[in-house]
């Protein structure tokens, strides 16, 4: 069991791409999505995970799992329905800290959320000039809801 | 990924106990529920597995992974929300085939379900005398529901 501790901003600008130090592509989807529990499927590259993930928030319990490729993408393309999302994650240090940066893809196009995971709950966080209103706490923001938008969330 | 072609049946009397072979208890949880998936864990022993199943009846898509077993007891705690089966499953030999029987405890005591694993879904099947109802397409009496209910299903 692992415990998922990770705040999430929206993205302003393009200021973060002077940062990159590596991008990969991920496609995932979500297997279940109930009040309690999350169940996601994801590939980047040829690696491919299971992860579930408890009520979130700032704080989550979290379990993941190694998959095979083949799995993971009949998963993907038969016990999804739909909810799936494709986005590039780009790795930002920022302030002794690695900065996700998620460019979403399809019909979340024009989405950039960047997520960085804690040591602690309550360890000090330097923000980046390009972090924008946190939506850590605000579920239509959580990847489970993007899933099966057919746009980006307004506001 | 896996196909379970798998029928079930309500037993009727106790005259399977003569032919176990094997048993084992399973303390088994739903961590998701959905129209189209159910997601499993399942402890028997010092092993535990994490189950995705696809949408049932006779056939149904099935992935299956080992996880450590302090990941599924955690899981079975806090993220199964009560939805949990405890039974002790019984190895029956019979016409070539191994059958499961299932003996439920808790709340759901009185039930016995007995379960085959086919390598085809026209396979033939010689049932045993002890073989009531056919449940197999009765949704009443998947596991991932059972584990909901405070009484066996009637009828």
């Amino acid at each position: 069991m692992g415990i998922e501790i990770e705040r999430r901003f929206l993205v302003t600008g393009e200021a973060w791409r002077g940062g990159v130090t590596e991008a990969c592509r991920l496609d995932q989807g979500y297997l279940a999505r109930e009040d309690r529990v999350t169940v996601r499927v994801r590939v980047a590259g040829a690696a491919a995970k299971l992860t579930i993930k408890g009520p979130g928030g700032l704080v989550r319990p979290e379990f993941e799992y190694p998959v095979p490729l083949q799995d993971a993408e009949a998963m993907l393309a038969t016990l999804c329905g739909g909810r799936r999302v494709a986005k590039t994650r780009h790795l930002v240090p920022h302030g002794g800290l690695t900065w996700e940066v998620d460019v979403f893809e399809g019909p979340l196009a024009g989405l950039v959320i960047a997520e960085v995971e804690l040591p602690a709950a309550d360890h000090p966080l330097a923000l980046p000039a390009w972090a924008g209103r946190e939506v850590t706490d605000d579920a239509r923001y959580s990847n489970a809801v993007l899933a099966s938008l057919d746009a980006p969330p307004r506001g």
